[in-house]
């Protein structure tokens, strides 16, 4: 069984780590599943001239046992000394850098110089990481520079920044009017990627933000035109619960494109299959129950479970549910 | 009073120090003297596209308060995190990258790309550890590429390898066989290290390593002779005492090279200024007093005193002995 997930950081992380750990078994004693992760790019900025990939760090540091979950990004017995030092040094340290972290930037960095894929150089990364003996595949959803811009509204006037300028720097205050994907017409997806959502049994949609870590996913030409092409069902997972996202500013991007932030909205957002867009199935969590009628109303099967993944049991409850859809 | 000196790391890092804590009285109450450090370059090393100037930093630190003064090289208050990581990335870790000193290499990284020379870096650089406060200047000798190469005696034949890699990785057991400075033909000399030279009321040369530290500063094309045609006094002190360097391995690259591993061998090395050679004086450690006549006789003053700069009291009597040279 080959199921793709398409995931930003957090959320796409966690519900790849909960597939995970329910796929093995989910194939049959003697065909365990595969996962393939496709990532998004998007996020990535050059600080310090070192190429950093939030979102395939979080992912890849998640399913290697490596995160600091409680702050939900970064590595686990981490420390910034190189950070207060760049600052000693005058140079800008919103982002937080730390040091088990640099390593990965250090190599990425060096490899990319040396004229390797981002592709190329999340595989070795993931190698250290053991993704493969865990029967996930990691893969960027382009190895081209796609980058999220936000015009943001300031007293000045509207001023683009890099999203992660935005989001750290500015805590995300500064009201976005609009998202601009720097990159993104030119962008070719990857072949990997690709060939993963054409040879899959199910494709999902991981809780992430809908507008700045699936959104330039699907955006990337191809991308979308593969899903819906493949014969996989897609099912989604809604990043809203209760009217709001579980972590992150999802619905602060929502607002800026204009859709309703809630279960149902993003569902109406990507779509229903059958009548040309993207999902065959939405998983909404109990807290949201009474948006199924209108979901299912949509053309969009929709199921009611746990999505919180604090426990066991709702991960369980939560992989069940999206393996279920596998196609027969 | 302008004070210059020639320096490779650790030896010359606190000669420059013990001159700079004397220097500022020296020159009488209306004017502190200026002390303009040339230091090797030589060493550098290019590690995960990292570029890393072991005597620059060494000097820089020490100036600056912030060296790690037990172990001699790197930064106090030190952890070595991003090195454990790239170690199980797999990437190559024998050059001890700290955390902290990780900062220095990439700002340092950074401005190098965007075409920032060596010696402009470096200033910026310094100016976060207050060293023009201090009224030092640290000038790399060229802003070009020389690295010395060490040809080692193997088992197998020669073979040759990067200074860095046969002083750290191998321990510098391998027996050089010679040290070669690729790039040092085509070096051009830093335009502000000459003119320093050219201003100097003296110049000094620090108890460094005469073989791989101070060498290949003076081979730089034009050095050694912009020191020669100074009008200011040259004065050494011997990195050799009773026999031995104070730390370091000059003893080994001395041998390499067929000069004697003594106080009176490393003046001969360097030659007396009145038969074409750079020294007029040369600053013997008490424990060789009994070279004092011989060094004399080769046609260079020598000074007896205490070099071993452990103690304020010593310190006070080398800088003071140094800074007797200075020219009327």
């Amino acid at each position: 069984m080959d199921v793709v997930v398409l995931a930003g950081g957090y959320g796409g992380a966690r519900l790849a780590a909960t597939l995970s750990e329910h796929l093995a078994g989910a194939g049959g004693a003697d065909h365990g599943g595969h996962l393939t992760v496709i990532a998004n790019v998007a996020d990535d900025v050059r600080l310090h001239d070192l190429y950093i990939s939030p979102d395939l760090d979080t992912i890849m540091y998640t399913l290697g046992g490596g995160l600091d979950t409680e702050r939900g990004w970064g590595r686990r017995d981490e420390a910034f000394r190189t950070n207060e030092e760049l600052a000693l040094y005058g140079v800008p340290t919103w982002f937080g850098l730390g040091d088990r972290d640099l390593a990965t930037h250090l190599v990425r960095s060096q490899m990319r110089r040396a004229g390797y894929s981002l592709t190329q150089v999340t595989a070795a990364l993931c190698r250290r990481w053991g993704l493969e003996e865990a029967g996930v595949t990691l893969l960027p959803v382009t190895d081209d520079r796609v980058e999220t811009h936000v015009v943001m509204q300031t007293d000045a006037g509207p001023e683009a920044v890099h999203f992660q300028e935005w989001w750290i720097r500015h805590g995300a205050q500064p009201r976005p009017q609009e998202f601009v994907q720097v990159g993104l017409s030119d962008a070719r997806p990857s072949r990997e990627a690709i060939a993963a959502i054409q040879q899959a049994d199910l494709i999902v949609l991981a809780p992430s933000n809908p507008v700045v870590s699936i959104g330039p996913i699907l955006a990337v030409p191809g991308v979308s035109q593969a899903i819906v092409e493949s014969p996989a069902p897609v099912v989604g997972v809604s990043p809203i619960i209760s009217g709001r996202p579980l972590r992150g500013m999802a619905d602060t991007c929502l607002n800026a494109i204009g859709v309703d932030v809630s279960a149902e909205g993003v569902a109406s957002h990507y779509g229903a299959a059958r009548e040309g867009g993207l999902l065959d199935t939405w998983i909404i969590d109990t807290a949201d129950a009474g948006q199924q009628a209108a979901v299912t109303a949509s053309g969009i099967d929709c199921v009611v479970t746990g999505t919180v993944m604090d426990s066991p049991a709702v991960r369980a409850g939560l992989a069940a549910a999206i393996l279920a859809q596998v196609r027969s």
